[in-house]
């Protein structure tokens, strides 16, 4: 069996692949991808100056909605394609935004293959460290715990993940925006409270969380908040 | 005034910098890294195949020691080093292990120089992600909550940021294992624990929690833990 690679992209910007991402993109025969029906990828777009021109391609269609029946079965057939080339002795290249470890939609994918598949995984920089250097803040310093929150989480879950918290970050805000913003205040993070949207991305943004609330915010967009040290 | 470079130059191997880092680090005429007293820098010997060679150097000397006195007279000679570059119109890389936002010592620099300095972050792969690719596991999934603690935490705190937590990564474990350890199986999380021992770099090795406690971990370890989902 070839090996199936497991690449992070970034999270918009090519030119924050790895050199090793990139080299790899360069040379592997089969990537594969998640893609909306409208056809579009996002970790395709930014990798696609690095693909191999004659590379195949196997794109996984899926509706980003609540019910996730679509992704299952998308990622089913997407897995089924995957080990047909690997089998074949084809390297597979599956594309990941930001990292495949991190919040990640890379895991459903494996967890699909044949337990015999060789694994690499390529980490990449994740939307994580990518905000943060967007803001220019820390993440955290010295002893300070660091969460990282899903922004779905209901309100009585975001209050026993922020109780005591030093540092947070919260990801994938959207349209919870206003329960995320509800409980950061309820647990004294919201005064400092910066929203990236879109980091490294040509459309992207900083706003503060009254600016947020008033404009509202996509699904890319993360809320980074650290409590003052006294 | 020119532009300060907070550059991320990842977890060890050369080629996990990115296209922006590696690019950047070929032209920039000042680059700024810390230093152990016998000149060793990890930041360095992860960067050096990708600098300008006529680049002028900044070390910041400085022990590794639970007193950080040494550290913060190394942090004030190099900024003051680094902002006569500034000021002479050369633009200045300071090199960070991993990413310089995530538990780096880049904020250090940062809080020293003046205001009006123009700061450009580029993100690395932090340990984080680097750590999750090597053991070829999620750090988290969907709606998990994930707590990033510095391994330098006391018993209680560790306890507290432990509670109820699905997902956690513990840095720089280092002489603070046993402590961990006994706290992450308070918690519930030892069971499946990895530790992974300098990732992405020659010596990189991975560990089972007992198969740790027996052989003790080094200062750049890192432990994974989940909560099995039932």
């Amino acid at each position: 069996m070839a090996t199936l690679y497991g690449v992070g992209v970034g999270p918009g910007d090519p030119d924050l692949l790895t050199l090793k991402a990139a080299r790899l993109l360069a040379l592997v025969p089969v990537i594969a991808y998640p893609a909306n029906p409208q056809g579009f990828s996002l970790a395709l777009s930014i990798a696609a100056p690095h693909i191999n021109p004659q590379a195949v391609h196997i794109s996984m269609t899926m509706a980003f909605t609540v019910d996730r029946s679509s992704a299952h079965a998308a990622y089913d057939h997407g897995a089924a394609e995957i080990a047909e080339q690997l089998e074949r002795g084809h390297d597979v290249a599956v594309l990941c935004e930001g990292d495949p470890m991190l919040f990640g939609s890379f895991a459903y994918v494996l967890d699909r293959l044949p337990a015999a598949a060789t694994v690499e995984i390529i980490p990449g920089i994740s939307s994580l460290t990518a905000c943060a250097a967007v803001a220019g803040r820390p993440l955290a310093l010295g002893n300070e715990p660091l969460v990282c929150l899903p922004g779905t989480l209901d309100a009585a879950a975001l209050d026993a993940a922020l109780t005591g918290v030093a540092a947070v970050a919260v990801f994938k805000v959207g349209r919870h925006l206003p329960t995320v913003a509800a409980a950061l205040a309820r647990a004294g993070l919201a005064k400092d409270a910066v929203c990236v949207i879109r980091a490294g991305q040509p459309e992207q943004k900083i706003l503060s969380l009254p600016q947020a609330l008033a404009e509202g915010l996509p699904y890319f967009a993360m809320i980074l908040a650290r409590r003052p040290t006294s």
